[in-house]
């Protein structure tokens, strides 16, 4: 079958591999649609997440079949596999985990502490397993989410990001009536909006210095659209909330993002990181932690959340399939895919699909 | 009546200054003892804390009674108090708040709006308002709260620093059964130490450079006593606990503690700061606490606590007690008690008691 393979920092092949028949608590699927990542960006540009040696549950090392966005088909299940058949279309959580260490049994398996033994190894189906960039692939049953009745798996396959997204939400204890900034509208922060809108948050401020991607934002009918080459973020927000926002998701992963988060936050209020950080950040833990009661607090992935998101998704079904700007083949994953990706702003969420 | 009033940096003075009657929600008490904390010397040395602009609620600048860890014995009532008569023995929570704000009303009256509105305006007695190392002090009747029978005042002075020990505690979710390291053994790191052994932690490692202070945790009855001059200190902790402590709580406030907070605690566990720290610090968002799913958290003061932390005081009257290591009167505040804080580490808790 084909798939899309990375090799290293800078080295994807687009190349024929053969599937073993699912194990015992496997399915295999046929692979309908597959989101690309900034994450895939970074493994491509600098070899982020990928596994120099073998993963201590997996085995694998590069090469190893890029994708953890995907929906699919079941085509064969294992022997042990009782609760999904053959033609279920499923959404994919692209976790690895044991099941059985300490953190896998209190619920947080995504911190599971076997997958994430040494360092380095990650816990993610398309960086340490073969992911959904391909035409088959096979996921653990319990990680095999079927599609609400009547669901595409086109939006089966924004069930990850979005996940992502939903985790933040929940860990930052936002209720209803709360009000947000999202600071970021790449495709994890209008997500993010997204979702704080129908978790009930009565006023989202959504700040970027892009343009095209504050467009986007202002598409799904935001209305407090920021960028802070133009305006004082934070005076702008504190006209609107005079205390700050309740809860502010960094979506954006650098210094300046970071402050801004802090800076427009009220007293007591929560910081949720949702972004991945390449640098240190540098914090006045007095000034900007303990005398304004502000606690900042990060989500690795999701646990327990695919249900949830994916009757979220398909109860908003026109929102987040606006999140999709493009569909490609697999043999235009590089160019058209993870290339485009880094340069065209005005693309949202690319999605790879096997049978185009 | 005779005071500690601080000037500004370098400059304090033993006077004689008049007092009010206390208004109609106040009472008077006659101060029986006021312990001396790091932030009195931290005012001392640096100016830190004090009000170069009238504060919001009190209107006060310096110069400014010091002393916030303080309990005394009601002379007067103010018009409107109906809860607390004459003769009461108090411990003093010594917050300012308006009582009014969202902040107020949330039962977060540590982080009131009001008080905390201007940049530098603190919420504290013996800061922003007159405090306890004086002979007389008038208190809000909510903030004055009664000993239990047959506690000596003494112990509830030890009240305030327990308060924020307490509040650390509350706000790490510290259960029975779980591990703890304490960073830091000053002390509100001994105090910390002995609330989480009350709470129930099953094992409390306590780390510290200096010997004398280490003494003083061993004399506590804490076993797991580590000095980082002599033993990596997490490779100690993990040969007990091998996923890494549930909680840790970083009572010294710079970066090299703050570090090994992070490193000894387990995935998905609580570093809960409580001491304040005076420089900016650096942290690897996504090494340190995406990936490790652990939370850096803050608290400031404490809210609704005194009752609780008197009574459990009250039940361990003599490990309390052993954090008190010296009395001294009032004209001997500044070189017998400030200065000596600084220099002797012998000291833990030393009392200013006015009627010496």
């Amino acid at each position: 079958m084909k798939a899309v393979r990375i090799y290293g920092k800078g080295d994807i092949r687009i190349e024929d591999v053969a599937i073993a028949d699912p194990a015992d608590d496997e399915v295999q699927i046929k692979v309908k649609d597959c989101g690309i990542c900034g994450s895939d960006l970074h493994a491509f540009l600098e070899g982020w997440g990928l596994p120099t040696q073998p993963h201590p549950i997996t085995g694998k090392t590069v090469p190893i079949t890029l994708g953890h966005e995907f929906s699919g088909q079941v085509v064969k299940v294992g022997s042990g596999v009782d609760d999904l058949a053959v033609g279920d279309l499923v959404a994919v959580e692209p976790l690895i985990a044991c099941g059985r260490c300490a953190n896998c049994r209190a619920g947080n398996y995504n911190f599971c502490n076997k997958a994430l033994a040494k360092d380095g190894a990650g816990n993610f189906l398309g960086f340490s397993q073969d992911g959904g960039m391909a035409e088959y692939a096979n996921v653990q049953d319990v990680f095999a989410h079927k599609l609400p009745e009547g669901m595409s798996p086109e939006l089966g396959a924004v069930c990850e990001p979005a996940a992502v997204a939903f985790e933040a939400l929940k860990k930052s204890g936002l209720r209803a009536g709360q009000t947000v900034a999202v600071i970021g509208a790449g495709p994890i922060g209008l997500v993010t909006a997204l979702l704080a809108r129908i978790a009930g948050a009565t006023r989202v401020f959504i700040s970027d210095v892009s343009e095209v991607r504050l467009d986007q934002a202002r598409k799904l009918g935001f209305k407090d659209i920021l960028n802070p080459a133009q305006v004082d973020v934070n005076a702008v927000i504190r006209e609107g909330v005079p205390d700050g926002v309740d809860v502010s998701f960094e979506c954006a992963g650098v210094q300046p993002t970071f402050d801004t988060a802090l800076k427009v936050t009220k007293r007591t209020g929560i910081v949720q990181i949702v972004a991945l950080y390449g640098h240190s950040v540098n914090i006045n833990i007095t000034d900007d932690l303990i005398m304004q009661g502000i606690d900042v607090i990060t989500t690795l992935c999701y646990n327990n959340s695919f249900p949830k998101v994916l009757e979220i998704i398909n109860k908003h079904r026109d929102e987040f399939q606006s999140i999709v700007t493009k569909r490609i083949g697999l043999d235009d994953a590089l160019e058209d895919g993870i290339k485009t990706l880094a340069t065209d702003k005005t693309q949202v969420k690319i999605l790879i699909s096997p049978e185009i």
